[in-house]
């Protein structure tokens, strides 16, 4: 039995995660469940998994929990946890990752927040203390099983797949009056409000692109995304033959969320609907258009000029999120003002985890002015 | 340095092989070449490549030069050769490929025909003789680089994709007329006029549905097939999970001929058009006509059927398409052919060779007569 961990239970991933992890009580038991302040769901979870941990960030009301931001860590280093599902919204999700790689857990990252953050000190966490990342996100989960099996130095160039979110075909003009509603209105995934609204700035691709240069270490001029509305085609690794492999399917989370918990492992597992190409439709590539949507490119300048730059992009990002979901500042004005943080940083190398936070805190307080 | 023999190496496959193989000298010697009746290409071929061993079938005139179907075995089982790529079209090539195995060569197989005849014995032959094979058809190498690097027994369906041939929205009565000439301008694959008529009566699907029983274990009903007209999605393996890979590329030969002499292995290749998702267009897939296209059924059967009958299906529908490519038989008639022939066969089990050859001359001469 694999004890699991999973922060972040109550929302998107974490009750794709619990439902998955339903249907394989065999191999996987529920150890530590966490949430930031659905006291009620979180309780009714905990029982119907029969959790021995149960953290609640913010507020009370569940018997026997640990409290506050610390219990994060607490869930993600249990010692009877072997696999921490890390399913944190933002940068909240980067302590709990670096403590559990440290531990020698195995984090199944949905968090990829933290991995944009602090890329290297992620990846030296797993390195020292013997823990490993698996990607939930369904483009690097699509990537990591094209690549599953490959000889090292073999992949040659990843091709991430867009949606393009619910703006991808409007004009540049339209899209500067586009409402907060009409950004959380995601044509093919079923998502939280932070991950929809970046699906719709498409922030979400630029992380993802700074994430697929982490887990596969591949320079950016050989990470390439490109838009394919009807999400069927998750990604894309092409290898130095010039062979190109795909993982494809309907869209669901509980697929790689399953993948990331038995990689390089499969289970068999009919939870999910079984792939039909015909039922899929015609299948649909456009470039990503980089005049209408900046922040894609801020996002991924930031990922090349390193250092605290993607952090800063992240923290500017989240900013800007939470003052658009808040109604405090229109949905246009999401590129404008991460643009603004990130010209007034001066990057710098991100060797430890306090220049990273630092550059967090700036960005942060930069932005909230920013905004407002 | 890798000792190969091209078997058949004046026709596509072969002359796809060796520009590959002279992209990669460093890696790859050509020892043994061998052709039907192209005597001065092969001349050339020879020069062009320092092939130690060089053979004709049919015809004189190259010097130095094993003579006879015999050449075929000497060939593949040259003792400075490890691979040999059986790029014969038809059941010729079944001897080649048997010697070969025995000897404990890999054989990288474009070849189907002789899989289908005898897949058991083929089989067989690897495990005595240590030998492998490895497919070159498009499709099967698809499925094998997706399954590549996976767990035994997780792979649970395969995907064929077919482009449907010329006659793909051929109402059938309109195909009932259609002339051979028609038949062999292929909308997507250049390939030799054998398996040209082969994809347009979709027999070559078929055979291609049994060569994928031997090659990964699986049971007919776990083996589907789906029109795609574009030819860029080549092959697709289901996993036990639920997830499916694919391999995607321009259609072009020279992968997968690479990727059989390297499999599990990739060398970097710069010789194949660079995949381009937003170039390949749109995607479609569509069931395929089984009412349109008898012959594609009349093949899936005589798989399920098996011990003699899919070497005798193959054989009719060689002696068919001969038929049919010297003006003796209307293109139309191929699948009655096959049909007729199938039902007067009383189908033994393939226990050894002596009985598919049997079967195979039965079938041929019950063809003949029924082309007549």
């Amino acid at each position: 039995m694999i004890g699991v961990a999973v922060l972040g239970s109550t929302g998107s991933v974490g009750t794709n995660t619990l439902r998955v992890l339903a249907r394989h009580r065999d191999r996987f038991r529920v150890v530590a469940l966490t949430a930031y302040d659905s006291a009620d769901l979180l309780k009714r979870q905990a029982r119907e998994a029969g959790a021995a941990f149960v953290g609640l960030v913010q507020g009370t009301g569940v018997a026997g929990t640990g409290m506050g931001e610390g219990c994060l860590v607490e869930a993600a280093t249990h010692a009877d946890v072997k696999i921490v599902v890390n399913a944190i919204v933002g940068a909240a999700g980067l302590p709990a990752t670096l403590a559990a790689l440290r531990a020698g857990k195995r984090v199944a990252l949905a968090n990829k927040e933290t991995l944009v953050m602090a890329g290297d000190l992620v990846l030296e966490a797993a390195r020292r203390g013997g823990g490993e990342i698996v990607p939930i996100d369904s483009e690097h989960s699509a990537v990591l099983q094209c690549v599953t099996g490959a000889r090292a130095g073999t992949l040659r160039r990843l091709i991430l797949t867009a949606s393009g979110g619910p703006f991808r075909d409007w004009p540049a003009e339209r899209l500067a009056g586009a409402t907060v509603k009409e950004a959380l209105n995601h044509p093919t995934w079923r998502m939280g409000p932070k991950i929809t609204l970046d699906s719709a700035t498409l922030v979400n691709k630029a992380l993802e692109v700074i994430e697929g240069h982490f887990l596969f270490g591949l320079g950016y001029e050989a990470i390439d995304v490109v838009v394919h509305p009807q999400s069927i085609v998750h990604g894309l690794a092409e290898f130095t033959d010039g062979s190109v492999l795909a993982q494809v399917g309907f869209p669901t989370m509980e697929l790689p969320i399953l993948y990331a918990l038995t990689h390089p492992e499969r289970l068999p597992d009919d939870g999910t609907r079984r792939f039909d190409p015909v039922a899929a439709g015609p299948l649909t590539f456009e470039p990503l258009r980089r005049d209408a949507f900046p922040a894609f490119g801020l996002g991924v300048n930031a990922g090349c000029n390193g250092g605290t730059a993607p952090a800063v992009f992240n923290a500017a990002n989240e900013v800007a999120v939470e003052a658009c979901l808040a109604g405090r500042l229109a949905f246009g004005r999401i590129p404008d003002v991460i643009a603004r943080v990130l010209e007034a940083h001066d990057v710098q190398p991100a060797g430890d985890l306090a220049v990273v936070l630092a550059a967090d805190r700036w960005a942060r307080e930069r932005a909230e002015a920013a905004c407002s």
